[in-house]
């Protein structure tokens, strides 16, 4: 079942072998591009795409994205690290580089509703999602099948009042090792001590309207209010609930006609889209954040 | 400066001259459509449109938007309405029935900003809006030279504090007999003495975001968040400020790069289309409302 | 595997047991919709939804689409129809009165790709497809075990220029007793007796874009040109190739950095949204055809 | 009436009296950035944006837009110019320079429809579009009146069969020396003499399907094939009549009650918005032309 994506994967491992991606962020100050790009061109690399942002050109934060071929890159990853930390310290960046083709290990968290987790599975599966997905963790055991046959290991952990902790704990080792778990509706509040360990590295996904409804059955709120417009919003999991830098949004028109059932099915619908373009995105690290924003370069 | 809608105007006028809009509400029951269809059908009347929408099919309430041409309709309206008052009691209808080309009386409120009072004159001018727009009233006198430009007469009408209660009673004096009322970006609160002269005739235009930001400078707010989508939702003003039944709603897309003064501009553009669409639906007798919420038949 | 649908079914069965669905299109005249609604009075029936549309208040044609419910509709349907025959002849009607808990027999052709398939195969196991998926026909052997894993047969009929005829003729046995087929990116040309046997019950899903480009490798066409959208029409499939009745388009935004490839993948999205929603309205009896277009009442 | 643009116009050349724009494209291969970036870090810039695409990694074509800040511009401008030529010429560039807060100049060409024409000056006065809109040329005296309302010369020059070189000569005289040509709904096709004058800077509009309707009257073949998304293309005008590189697309969903007065009306409402975006951009150096295609940095 998992010829067609290991294929794709094959042909996008050969073409980005010698890809590496490296984002930065410092005080903006003139000279950093220049100093980056001069960098790169003494190793021999060539700059295949380039993004940057400035938040304020006078007193603001600079932000970059580039992607580099650069013959030989495995071999000489771990020296260009080394080199480059001088050019960063000098300018007090913030920074990473990574192998293109080195793919980031998830962990999807799940509690009964399938739409999300479908939707990654089978754009995994279709190879458009580049990444391995170690485990999927449910608190029940009703995706159970679904989630084997792809081949993909399957860990019920219940959660209770009573057990939280321990059951954190089974999860946190459940996932050890993972880059990025994805809520993909799992209906769970994480506590500060999950949340530390990664940070800026869990994607939720919610409903979202305009304008927002507080408080229980936001869809039959919406519905009653007679709203236009459903939505989603992927975020990073902060503290604040829901309240986290947001990746992702899209929306969906409706009218009177439908009824509550009806709008929380064209919601799902738009989940599952928002959800996997935050995802793929994270995963090609086109996402950056600052304070409680993202800068996206799709 | 008017030739263009005026001659349109009047192919809109005779293609329309036998058209009547007829809009009911009532308890929902077997017997209703086939009342009203026959009641029709023995005065001579060719259903053109007709909606439909039942709340829910056991309890529920029913609406419905009948369109039909009728011969020499100017002449027998009072008689026609007269006999339906007949049927329409026996099932308990809230129900209204108008001209297709009588033009409603519009009153244009505004305060400084002028995207939304251009967009509607433009449209009016173009023959988009079948209407009279009688009066624009503002608390400011910056665009008075504009409205005059268009044929329409300015009134400003300055609000403070103190004035309050006077000024609104200048505002009622100087848009009286108007059918609708439209806040065109007139940025203060109406009292509830105002609002029960016009229930649900004042349609208001305000941002709308996902989530929403309450409190104060919500376009800085947003931006801090790093929203992808900012929106606008045009409503019938109610007492409850900005809670009003949603008529019409939509979002454009935004980036990270998009700086606050940006936002405010995109979201300009989105009130004016939203604010235009919503004015239109009423115009043409297409918004019923039922609760807080609105059933459009676009 | 499908004990979620079947719930969701159940339920859908139960809360529709007695409701019917009327199509019906006439030449306009006055009297057509009291003469509808007196009979369903009369039959005891309670009209859920009515929607109508006349091509021209003059000369036109009458289309209606009316939900009903009905004590006892199982019971009584067949008499139901003998009777209203009567009406329908009195004004030359087409028009067919459905049972909406009777679910429609389906047959999807598919050949290599499978994003099309996937959508329609994940909506029915979730419910929101209302039909019964009898087979699934291809010309390859590829999707044999993911559509089994549903539980749906599968059928390789491999077709070459000399076996075509043979072939069609044992397509048309293989989904034998179906109310439509679903050409789910099925790359092959039907003949037009195999379209006589399924007139206007046969949707195809295509690549749209503006403007379109003619001849081979349109998305190639569609990169050199640099167009800013691409999209995907769903029409029902006449002899004149990909020219019959559209029943959906939507579109997705693009840019100059997407190449051939990741415009292809934003096709399959767009491709995979459109074919499910034309899909469930047929379903759902939403789609009436006249001359060469659609009116669908969603 | 100008007062507000005024305004506006002193607030943004106050903040862009330092800024720069250049625009670069050539070959691909390494050090291109690291050359540019030096350059003007020697310079003691401070690069605000920066964009860049690569047609293709190993044989592609580079393009670039970079925004930067820099202490007496003006003054220094031309020198740098000279300067930067040598850094250009060692990579076979073809590139320019600008000055952000120089106002190009703009000429309109129009008809009979006012939309488009309002649309852009009332964007103009409002501030959105940097540029001087020098003249407005017709071959109607129609928009007279309300082309000069906003201060701007209109000149009418009808065109014929017979007069059709000595009217584009006129055009020509009467529009010399702006840099920007706008038809904004202009009817009549240019002469290739005219276009070569112009090469890349005349964006046309024009309203577009899913698929094109090739021929007259195409928004009646739009209605009789039941369409359901209606488009608008902006695009640099080219020899081969609507077939230049696309600046920018949209759609806006219609449904069966449409009539072609109806679509045509929603169709001007697309071309409207679509022309301004693309005019905005190609004033502010955003739109880059590569064969036939365009990349627009938005």
């Amino acid at each position: 079942m998992n010829l067609l994506s290991e294929r794709e994967w094959l042909a996008y491992r050969e073409k980005n072998k010698d890809r590496a991606r490296m984002l930065i962020s410092c005080p903006d100050r003139a000279g950093i591009v220049a100093a980056v790009s001069n960098f790169l061109f003494q190793q021999g690399a060539n700059i295949v795409q380039s993004d940057q942002y400035t938040t304020d050109p006078e007193t603001g934060r600079f932000f970059m994205r580039i992607e580099f071929d650069l013959v030989n890159l495995k071999e000489r990853f771990e020296a260009i690290k080394a080199e480059f930390a001088q050019v960063a310290d000098s300018f007090g960046m913030d920074w990473s580089l990574v192998e293109a083709n080195k793919r980031k290990k998830v962990a999807l968290f799940v509690s009964k509703e399938d739409h999300c987790l479908l939707e990654l599975l089978w754009r995994w599966k279709s190879g458009e999602l580049h990444a391995d997905i170690s485990i999927v963790i449910s608190n029940h055991p009703d995706m159970k099948e679904t989630v084997e046959s792809f081949g993909i290991p399957y860990r019920c952990i219940p959660v209770t009042k009573e057990n939280k902790p321990q059951a954190e704990q089974a999860q946190l080792e459940a996932a050890a090792g993972v880059d990025l778990i994805v809520l993909a509706r799992y209906m769970q509040i994480l506590s500060p001590r999950f949340l530390a360990d990664y940070h800026m590295r869990i994607i939720n996904i919610h409903h979202s309207f305009l304008p927002a409804f507080v408080g229980a059955k936001p869809y039959e709120q919406a519905y009653r209010r007679g709203v236009k417009l459903i939505g989603a919003t992927a975020h990073y999991v902060t503290e604040e609930l829901d309240a986290g830098p947001i990746i992702e949004q899209d929306v969906q028109r409706v009218t009177h006609q439908e009824d509550v059932e009806a709008l929380k099915q064209l919601g799902r619908q738009v989940e599952r889209t928002v959800l996997a373009r935050a995802v793929r995105w994270h995963l090609e690290d086109r996402v950056l954040v600052y304070g409680n924003k993202t800068i996206v370069f799709p």
